[in-house]
């Protein structure tokens, strides 16, 4: 990347020990961006055997490719817009709500009338990883239990159509937000991650909010939320999209808040819906939209240790009770649809009576709630909307599968989109790992979409180091999670850094991981010196007792048995071991 | 703690933030440590009510207990002393090894003859964890799926006594340690968690090691593992014994070689068995022995990616390919059943053959050395001794229920001891995050203790800080797990924490934490202020969009609705609704 002084974003330096590569779609325009890591040789006493490199999904953008300049005043390269324009669907038209033809423009109406769009293609090729060109055998045999998980070893462009048309898969996309390459939440694709950034009434600048976005997603974000709530909602939002290579999600009831000084019972329908026109015209992808939590729910949250924990939903109950009136989000449904499905924007139905603790947990309200979105799914479906469903929250772990199972049921297999879930309340400062246990686990059981906790949960706003943190704790969970769901190809990456890792080439296992920098920076605590990153050993177990070493020695033993596999059934593997002793003095060599 | 300077450890600050009380056993020289943490009152406009204290678990010995004197070059008091002498079958015998009369000392042996030990009072008293006083309620319903988990709800001594006769559960509590505080290990427990510490041939001194082992039962390591191999291994292992309130395990054969110069072909099982006896007399509470690396298992290993990654297994293959013979561990372990049996030293049966990589999980090799270590129990337990069995290591999540399977199939319900396992091998530098995930769920399966793995795991040699995050991760793993075998009353500290985060109890939030000082640090980031410790909001959200305070306010409203119940009923809720709209003057009041 490449950026003058007056938007240097100070990324990491570390976007320089990977390769930024494109895989080349059925059309020219269609260029899907991938990370390659390349690997030094296994030396051997006699030989160098090159390691392939490993091409990882990539959700950085331009902002990792060094032929790109940046200027975030200007926003990013508008790689849709050559599709949009093909498609001949859209207009381009400033003032008016009407950019849509009469058949509709979402992913979903098209995948429903057999249409495989460019979006579609590009997300079956980024899927894919380029696993069809591994040199290494890719297993497609699933695990006993993949809890529904079912996808061939290959990801076509018609798996992608078929997934969407089912509601199975979203394709988040508005046709205002171009900059985007395209990418898939479905419990049959990669478990993808989002992450949360925002100002709140107490802090934060837009500048900064841009680069926790660009940092975000170096760092491996899939989706990001604009959850602002302060002053200048609408501009920090505009420099976020325009400059944003993901889909980027809102609250859009924040803002309306805002624009009735904070006090709930002054929203009204229509302020709500201008704003909802307001963010789909700026091109935000998905909304998270609390229309689920009913009047009738209100009073199953009387006993609750934590009470309604989401904003939304607290906002939402504020205002049910005070008119004393069914939330007009869920009044309005339809007509939230006409919207949005002008624009190609997804729901994110909110999950505004999630658990705030493990002793709310799965409980008449949360279930309640969730049985509403599962009706407004089907009214979302009916406009050709493309729908994920919000879940908790604070859920122990025995209580993790039933949650999923219960959406599955009643929402159709709609997207899942989890909170973590936390899987105790007693560690603030360490909520990260407390959630991607539960995070982790959900997501093996087929949620699409994680939605990171940073360490600062519960306590503070996140710096951009917790949010580094929080994204590699939830990179882990949705890894762990592709990896029990037997995603084909998934262990690839793995495999890579454990050869790394037993043959000591210590950069290609610091490159290979989802963190480079600290990876390097611990080793180099104990071992700074740069002769240590050849050595055959490192600081745990220091030469002598290096069971990596030992091992090596152990398989060159069994391949010279191996060699003379003949010679050593007629011996014996006593004689052999006899001679291994006295020709070669020693199993040191 | 008092200290003199010249013993000073350097403790963190915040052990005066709680209180160290014990609980008295039917005998007063049974006093059970405890840790109380008091709480502020719940504050409402016209009553101040009181919150119960919570008492906790406390492994971190005198070191919290302001009326002790610490001076390390004494060590700590020898609280079991009183309890062997009068038991009187032990004597103090300097040079040799006979110290026990011919019936058995072990804790085993007493469970077997049914004898309830001070120990075992002492440990139904803490896993008890003063519940029976609690206020709340405590359920004893089990979940659905507790994979065999089955605990009354009250633990009493006799219950651990049976556990014990059974195999299900060990204390590992050398005579020659009297310093410990007892603890039990075994399914129907707390899960418990270990922390290795110890120098390499690269760094380290005595007196960090022994600031590292009270640093470890400070964050609440159940445990301890020294696993030195440098220099002075003797003496450093003789100050942490005499300083540690909890069980130390070692790995002898590690000492063994140092005596050979590092050259495993030179090993005997003399010198073996000299160290064995030489640990013993030290007090070391449980021995890691790799008596389950048989020389056939070696070439189950050689296509694996990363071979053998135990340190003890690696030296146990070298000699036994180099001298061609059965592992001396396995030809004498009669032998060494004996030597263990004088000083209940407990069997930890190392897993030399522990999965290093996904790719290598749940193989030929693991599961080989698995059975071997089921026969290997049976001979422990026919000498009385106490048995645990260690296990993986690196396991994808779908993995993970097989191994406890097959543990408890093989070795009869002896208690599991895994390292993790890690979930995935991507992410050097955070796999206490990768592990805690397994380790939560290999937990809640039925694994008994839990060894630690730092951030700093395939790295480097963890320090201070790095052993603290390593232990948070898995005081999460292991409460997860307790959570989710509903082990009765677990959950009241998870349902304290969550009243005091409702109701913005910040002080109390973070006192009742796994990490009370980084709470505090995290809070005080945005909002550093004092009086924002008493604020009825957060930097997260706001005055503005809390959430918790606008439940708050839906719950006030709720109970005004419950107090005019039959009022109500005959007015309807939105009458009612109306009233409180009109008389209050709004929500906010």
């Amino acid at each position: 990347m490449k950026s003058d002084n007056s938007t240097n974003l100070d990324l990491p330096s570390s976007t320089t020990k990977s390769q930024k590569v494109y895989l080349q779609g059925s059309n020219p325009n269609i260029r899907v961006p991938m990370r390659k890591i390349s690997q030094t040789d296994t030396k051997t006493e006699t030989a160098s055997i090159p390691n392939s490199p490993i091409l990882v999904y990539d959700t950085s953008g331009p902002y990792t490719d060094n032929e790109q300049k940046i200027d975030i005043q200007k926003g990013i390269e508008r790689i849709r817009e050559p599709w949009l324009k093909e498609r001949g669907d859209t207009e381009e038209i400033k003032d008016t709500n009407e950019n849509s033809k009469k058949q509709g423009i979402t992913q979903l109406a098209y995948a429903r009338r057999g249409i495989i769009t460019a979006e579609m293609e590009f997300v079956a090729i980024r899927e894919n990883q380029n696993r069809e060109n591994a040199s290494e055998h890719i297993t497609d045999e699933l695990p006993a239990n993949t809890f529904g998980y079912n996808a061939p070893k290959q990801i076509t462009p018609e798996f992608v159509r078929s997934e969407i048309a089912s509601g199975r898969a979203i394709i988040p996309n508005n046709i205002n937000h171009p900059e985007s390459e395209p990418m898939i939440i479905g419990r049959n694709f990669l478990v993808k991650i989002n992450a949360n950034i925002g100002n709140s009434a107490l802090s934060s600048d837009i500048k900064k909010e841009v680069r926790k976005m660009v940092h975000a997603v170096y760092w491996g974000a899939d989706t990001v939320m604009d959850l602002s709530t302060g002053k200048n909602i609408h501009d920090t939002r505009e420099w976020i999209i325009r400059n944003s290579p993901v889909p980027i999600g809102t609250v859009p009831i924040y803002q309306a808040l805002e624009k009735v000084g904070g006090e709930a019972e002054k929203m009204t329908w229509e302020i709500y819906r201008d704003t909802l026109i307001e963010q789909a015209k700026q091109g935000v992808d998905y909304f998270t939209i609390h229309a689920g939590v009913r009047l009738s729910h209100i009073p199953l949250t009387a006993k609750r240790i934590t009470g309604i924990v989401s904003r939304g939903g607290a906002i939402m109950a504020k205002w049910c009770l005070q008119h004393h009136k069914e939330n007009f989000l869920f009044e309005h449904f339809e007509e939230i649809c006409e919207i949005m499905a002008k624009y190609d924007i997804s729901f994110s139905l909110g999950d505004g009576l999630r658990p705030g603790s493990i002793a709310d947990a799965n409980d008449a309200a949360q279930i309640a709630e969730l049985m509403t979105l599962g009706d407004l799914t089907k009214i979302a479906w009916k406009h050709n909307i493309q729908v994920m469903i919000e879940g908790p929250g604070h859920v122990p772990m025995h209580g993790i599968q039933k949650n999923i199972e219960l959406q599955r049921h009643y929402c159709k297999d709609a997207p899942f989109y989890t909170l973590g879930p936390l899987t105790t309340d007693i560690a603030p400062g360490h909520d990260h790992i407390t959630s991607a246990i539960g995070a982790a686990m959900i997501a093996w059981y087929g949620t699409a979409m994680l939605c990171y906790v940073t360490p600062k949960e519960h306590l503070g706003l996140p710096n951009e180091d917790d949010v580094k943190r929080g994204i590699i704790a939830y990179k882990i969970a949705a890894h762990a999670a592709d990896l029990a769901k037997g995603l084909p190809g998934a262990q690839l990456r793995d495999d890579a850094i454990s050869k790394a890792r037993f043959e000591f080439r210590w950069e290609d296992q610091f490159n290979l991981g989802l963190d480079p920098e600290r990876a390097r920076a611990y080793h180099d605590e104990t071992l700074p010196k740069e002769s240590a990153k050849i050595a055959h050993f490192c600081s745990m177990c220091g030469p002598k007792f290096c069971s990596m070493q030992i091992t090596q020695e152990l398989r060159d033993y069994a391949k010279s048995i191996e060699k003379n596999e003949n010679e050593a059934k007629n011996q014996g593997l006593r004689d052999k071991a006899k001679e291994f002793a006295t020709t070669k003095g020693g199993i040191y060599t």
